[in-house]
């Protein structure tokens, strides 16, 4: 509640998983909330593309909030795999960096999952990073399905995204706005 | 996907539901990205008060989206049930009239299972009225627990925020810009 803001922030690291729709939309109401009170909001996507021009994208830049889009070069093709992980090294290198700058107060790791899953980075290598690097203060938020066991571990809040029903099973076509 | 946008709006119901975080958190995530498209948004807050100054308001105000809190008048205590039903009406009436209004594209209905669940709203009055009168074009979102039947047949999509692992569980207090 408002009521009971505490004087010392205490940074949490918040994940949302499952297979339902509403993981990155989740992140994205948390940074519209945190961007409301002030802090200073960073977004670092894995897996989505910047070609398509999402609704987030463009409110990104409307409210001023920093923003890479790295999953252009994804090819989600298993004869690929040097380059998909090269690709996930070099978004890594970059979110240590954002970590490590001082200038955010909320960092999100969206879809961020899909890299520790398959492999491209190693789990324990990443958390211990992030167990020993993260500033106190700060908050960190990561989506995606298929979370493994080291990063719940690491996590203060957990919630899972379950798909109860879907626009797709009517036969309905991806809303801009919405979905996108 | 951004390359496949229907040319003509089909316009959702969406049904965040689940004990977990980031329902209303979700749904402020979309309305950020529709807002990024330029959708015109409106958010109803059935049962959050307005006095807490929520992260969530201070950015809607900053990004210019309409909204109402009407929690401040409800008591939770049976002992007050008429007022809280009269606030629920008023609450819903409201609701009806941004609806009807043509003046948004998307429409928030927040802790909306709420008033249906305790009895203050007949759940069928209000079903047959959103399915009869709300324009076909306009995207409804509705958060809240404990979603009746009723609304889950009306939604064309449906999430339950089920929570994994919650920073109460650990004595974490509230942190300003992630809870509130």
């Amino acid at each position: 509640m408002p009521q009971t803001e505490t004087p010392s922030r205490h940074g949490l690291v918040i994940l949302y998983t499952g297979n339902g729709k509403g993981k990155t939309t989740a992140a994205l109401g948390l940074v519209m909330r945190a961007w409301g009170h002030g802090l200073r909001c960073c977004v670092i996507q894995f897996i989505k593309s910047e070609r398509g021009r999402w609704g987030e994208t463009l409110a990104a830049e409307r409210m001023g909030i920093a923003w890479h889009a790295l999953g252009e070069g994804f090819t989600w093709q298993s004869e690929d795999l040097a380059r998909d992980r090269a690709k996930a090294e070099e978004g890594w290198a970059l979110a240590q960096a954002e970590i490590l700058s001082g200038n955010h107060d909320l960092i999100v790791l969206d879809e961020f999952t899909y890299p520790l899953r398959y492999g491209w980075l190693d789990v324990r290598t990443v958390v211990d990073w992030l167990r020993t690097h993260r500033p106190p203060e700060m908050h960190l938020l990561v989506t995606g399905r298929d979370a493994i066991d080291e990063l719940m571990e690491l996590s203060d809040l957990i919630t899972e995204m379950r798909a109860i029903k879907h626009p797709y099973d009517t036969g309905l076509a991806a809303q801009r706005g919405i979905e996108f």
